[in-house]
């Protein structure tokens, strides 16, 4: 049984739903694994992490119009000194969530054939984000 | 501390939600565990799994309809090749996820009174669902 | 590495977001582990655990006012003997979930500047809640 935690910090990205599968991926290793779990957790609250399909960019595109639909900026929200887009981006991040936790089997995530990992930016200008990955397994 | 995982075939399902919780549970060998999680994770981007009211049938059905309310076919979404109910499938599969982590505690599943494990399914045709459970505990 | 599981009764709250990070960690002695995985569960139906912005309280009166518009009592629900805020208590549960997995490094929850523990009550008059908190770490 081992446990490691890498700090995976992901450039800045424009507002709407990006996959990083291959990003993320490339800093983890899991090799020796037979079996085990990694967990991502992204350290912010106005943008998310969710599992959704990995092949047709228009699903990604969908999925931001859609969240734009039901969070829309002019609600009237209390919390605005931050711009229009702040408190729709935390209400997207609760949404979704901000932490995955995805199977290890043989040495690799055990995604489904369709499945990748998205960062959904929830802000115009969210800046880099942080991620920290913890793996454990054996 | 012991590791375990088991690959799940949920049956196909008619679209709506469902309670898969004694499916779920005849597939997990939990009795010698004091402390532990079961991790478990669909492997598809078109349905979701969520807990929620083990008992009244009327709460599922309100929620598949709610759930149509929230993500409605008829939005102008580019995504729509393989049918009208697709691209809502995917967007309910990230508000709800695909995972769930549920504690282990003297060889049982730590669920509350009225907390039972759903699968919603959000196509109308989605066929055999696999589940990933990994169980690790002491 | 260690496993623990504390049981956190919380007090009853009104409905709405309430943050709990500070009486959460109360609850839980990390101090031994270097990194590790912390659980939290809550064992009901009709509220949710999310990550949200810890400082301005308008974010989580922003919040509780957009779930009721996502998610509104007259709604043409079927599941209504126990009051009109019952199914979409159910509803909302679902959307934000129940269980939260945060990381641990260096002997505290490795939360971001602005993160904090949210406890989303979706009930009139809910009552105690409670969490079952599972530990591990090393």
């Amino acid at each position: 049984m081992t446990w490691t935690q890498v700090v995976i910090q992901l450039r800045a990205r424009e507002r709407g739903c990006h996959l990083i599968t291959s990003e993320v991926v490339h800093h983890l290793n899991l090799n020796s694994l037979r079996v085990g779990l990694v967990h991502l957790f992204l350290q912010h609250t106005s943008a998310a992490l969710t599992l959704n399909e990995n092949c047709d960019v228009d699903v990604r595109r969908d999925m931001e119009m859609h969240l734009n639909t039901l969070v829309p900026e002019d609600a009237p929200y209390t919390h605005t000194m931050e711009g229009k887009d702040d408190m729709p981006a935390h209400i997207k991040s609760s949404l979704l969530g901000v932490s995955l936790t995805i199977p290890i089997r043989q040495g690799k995530l055990a995604l489904g054939t369709w499945q990748g990992i998205w960062l959904c930016e929830a802000r115009n200008h969210g800046g880099r984000r942080t991620i920290l990955a913890t793996i454990q397994g054996e």
